[in-house]
């Protein structure tokens, strides 16, 4: 068994006001029961993570404290572990998933642990702490050199993906999930709208998956990376409508699924109006404004499911072998990367889509 | 086999134009391949069949044609057969569906004929007719002595199951389609919304499926006959936050599944907020505004399933069993009975909901 | 918060060889991180009890040592916390699943925690312990005036139900997950094979979700008790052939779905042919020999779903609903009662079925 | 609209008795209503199809007379239309589906057609033909030059697939649906047993699905073949342990999923003892002798799933769809093709495998 050296203190980029970042030497926590130190290698930048930082998610009470750190897709190495770890032994390398359930609850014993009715117990203003974690949102994130995670948030990286890459496995699992719920019609036609991250990851699994046809609907240089990364077709929305052009291309019937990913307001209506009879449609986005408008008619005439999609349950060790096998070229997904001081300058390129940015990837 | 005498003219409640309905004497039509005539005992009115002579479905192409003939929800006695009916006999008392497939597309081979995908190509108009019956909306209906039907839409009717209580074979399935695809938890907690006759058997199939708490979430008269009816509970929306109140009964999680039986625009919004993480929503009504309003991020943060739920495919049988054991209480879901002469004046009490009508049935 | 005086030594009834028990004083266990100590009050001995105690369960290494506490059916008080736990309190009425998962998995993750796939690696013999628990078959079980548990094992006992009748909750959770398993088609027809305790509670749970027709096929005194908590057919395998029987009561098409709670070698055979064409067969029971026949080209001709169904994972909560709403009837199931000493006379009476015994409930 | 000229007779390969094959001339049949009459282009030979001549299904009542004309797995050229037939034009390139429901059956209605109730009610001998269709098997097949077929058995092929591969539709839809209803877990591994044409499918199908490793159990040349075709790892079980293999492969787990394709009388034991806790095995084959063993407690211990798999309802577009895309590579099953003449001789090359032949194809 390997050993590491570890530190007292840490550099992490901390949150310290909505907008305000600042480096921090902080020391390097403890694993606790069940509980495994990691050195962080690689942290993908989320779209969530720009809109956290600017005060979006106050609703959700995102981020519970101040100085706050942030980051919750990640791999890195096992370094220590805490009483009653066998399942990891130091020197493994690991991707994280953002949650881990309270394992005690209806949802969490049935599987459904990013929906724990635990979520956000966290033992603060003398709550209980019942056990539920979602790092970089509510609890402790890797955005720092290390960070404590329990076991069951991790999976061992295959020996022919890079860390960097592994960092993407929440992000592409958060994508797998919505696949899955709303189900891969082999030989039918998929529809993803919305070519981030997300968008991309979801279609390359559609295409895994056995979908015939995988149709794309974005605009710009995003939707020229769908192109590049094996989209069938590609809908420029600015420039024709979506809805008549899937139509069109599926014999007036309409897509099998429909795979929402880009939280423009006005998407879930669209999906709903090009996706078949039967049809399913995957929320994966979030949108700015909670109240979306649907076409209920036609969701009960047409007998549409509407599926919300939360976070990445239970796919990430299909997501490792899927960017192993290629069938999700993770590396492709990649456009920069940073140190970890350069952390406000990466999500600013990110945000601001510059320089062609699609994952941003800072290596603390 | 029984023979009966089949009149060459019969009486018929006709629509000629939005608004206008005249008794009319016409031809006794003659059943085709596959088809069988039948004497109409028992006609139910539905809530869209009032919805439909004002012209509210003018979007539907509802009626295709004047003169037409109305009445969907029907049960009579089988009294002539055409070529080839080999699984009906004259004697037959059996209930009717409104829909039946083409048989041929892609829907209606895996049994989803209620979306078939040829739905309305009736060969009107030099357009083909490709099969699908929508009987009472595109389709010669049952608002006369005698109709024909493909034989794939009739259920032959228990002995102790009377044609008044049969004829709501087709309501009490539209609920019962509804019911199924949003599954009923055993044990576990189910809402209605909406008691009118489709969420009233909602509530009673939901108990039958092992429901241990129905909710029925409305107002006046009608929430009365839920509770006379066996729902655990009623909630009057105008009197307290239904919200709020589920959330209480449920321990802050939420119910298991919402039927939303009621049409009001505000309903699946409603629903989605207080169905549980995990939970399902279905879309029984339809609205009188397509665009309706849902939350969208609280549909992906807990994962919840909204499913359309369109007619009655396949639970017919089922149906008529629960009428049989009194699982569903047929007897007391009616309310009203009137000749076919009176249809207009049966027609504007139902709508109306005058003497505490529920269901109002017509025999012709 | 309660507070109970936790005496040093407890008596518990000890296996020390097959065929060998013992009353014995030993200490009473400490609860360890997420643990909590109860005062066991009811425990029913299934039908496993007496088989582990010949030596019935060699190859599954039931008991793992000697001397071994069994006893995996059982209700009763919690009287102390270990660390961490913050979702029971003393005092609280407590009922117990017999599998706790390791909550790591790949199978855990997704819910199936009695098919952990860390069953067994129990730490001892210098191998890993992976924290999956089998009370009662591997881990320290109930026989005892006091046992340890992991809190996720644990359910609340609605107020209107005893402690003898929630110790049936593992009982009637095995045939509630093999139920669920199979599925109950409402207004169907389910067939159960073998009136024990836990095909008397897969009987009533058919009835509970809707089946309009259920079948017991068994003989003697405990087909008599079917007959007496509500099956609609009793069918006596001694007097008439069951298979034959069923396709009768079916007209020709046979029951949707059968629960093989027998554990006779023919069984499966039977449940085969007994069901119709796309129906489900639950193996819910075990067999004294592996190698069971199943009639293969009837599984394919027919599409047949056979589905193993392991202990009572996610259903607990739902079981307890129904002993609290009676439509599981848990009074009449149980038969007799005995005191932890008298275990060795219980089992004998319980194993011989001696005096209409069914359950058998210990009060230790 | 393109015409044909019909001649008045045609030759046809006819079963006259059990081992004796005869060329005849016969009357071209005509189409009835729903039907069209199509020019057969290629039939693959199935594997089943030497079984039936030797009488090897005598327990099924095939052939149910004589002369019969064989074949069901086929391909050709619409050339005339019976009444009422909208959805076919003459000259429309279709491939076949041996089953066609009889629409009205509760199975059929749900979409399980290749298990209609009405299956064999064929109208002979004073009984009732209730319209399901055999063709091939009990109702007349494809090996002549002419057959007449229901539309809703057939299927439009793509422009980019030969008539030959075309033939192969059902074959590899056999294999399909089993795929289907065992359930291809992404990113898994997947075992097929017997590498025959039915075989070879699955397994293609099972990598389009996005299976990360598929294992094929077989011997000698077919299974050269599997390796050629793509499958991950070829097990020869004549030379080791399949089951204690797969177990290697899978670190001890087992595959997610077994598609037995073999019809060896211990299949299915082993089956069930390679795929993992919760994983399902597809019975796709059939059975010298329909009784098989399975491991009856480890079915139950390991929850697994055994599902019979019938023929290939639904999923004959998406075959087609694989053919076209490549996805499955038919033209590299083909080995073989000869002239109707010639029919006895390809049967007798195709049963004893000589000249590595795999799928042969007759043109009539």
């Amino acid at each position: 068994m390997e050993t590491f050296k570890i530190p007292e203190k840490m550099k992490a980029m901390t949150l310290t006001a909505y907008d305000k970042l600042a480096m921090a030497e902080v020391p390097v926590p403890k694993p606790g029961p069940g509980e495994v130190l990691c050195r962080i290698k690689s942290v993908a930048i989320c779209g969530s993570d720009p809109k956290m930082i600017h005060g979006g998610y106050s609703f959700a009470n995102w981020p519970p404290y101040y100085p706050f750190i942030m980051g919750h897709e990640w791999s890195g190495q096992v370094v220590a572990l805490g009483d009653g770890v066998k399942d990891f032994v130091p020197g493994d390398r690991v991707a994280g998933e953002a949650h881990v359930g309270c394992g005690k609850c209806d949802n969490c014993k049935k599987g459904h642990y990013t929906v724990c009715l635990n979520y956000g117990k966290d033992g603060k203003d003398g709550g209980l702490d019942m056990g539920h974690r979602h790092y970089g949102f509510y609890w402790q994130g890797a955005n720092a050199e290390y960070n404590v995670y329990k076991t069951s948030s991790l999976h061992k990286i295959p020996d022919n993906v890079s860390y960097d890459v592994a960092s993407m496995c929440d992000c592409a699992g958060v994508a797998f999930h919505g696949v899955e719920l709303a189900g891969v019609t082999p030989g039918g036609t998929s529809v993803v709208i919305g070519p981030g991250a997300i968008g991309l990851s979801a279609m390359m699994e559609c295409k895994a998956l056995g979908s015939s046809q995988v149709i794309m609907i974005g605009r710009g240089s995003k939707l020229e990376k769908a192109r590049e990364l094996g989209a069938d077709v590609c809908i420029d929305f600015e420039k024709e409508d979506p809805v008549k052009r899937v139509l069109e291309l599926t014999g007036g019937i309409g897509a099998d699924e429909v795979m929402e990913c880009s939280g423009a307001m006005d998407s879930p209506m669209k999906a709903c109006k090009m996706v078949r009879k039967t049809g399913s449609v995957a929320i994966i986005a979030t949108y700015h404004n909670d109240e979306v408008l649907i076409p209920a008619n036609t969701v009960n005439f047409n007998e549409i499911h509407i599926t919300g999609s939360k976070a990445n349950p239970n796919v990430s060790e299909q997501v490792l072998k899927f960017f192993s096998s290629g069938a999700i070229d993770g590396e492709k997904l990649i456009t920069h990367r940073f140190p970890l001081e350069d952390y406000a300058k990466a999500v600013e390129l990110f945000e601001n889509k510059k320089g062609g940015s699609l994952k941003v990837v800072i290596n603390p």
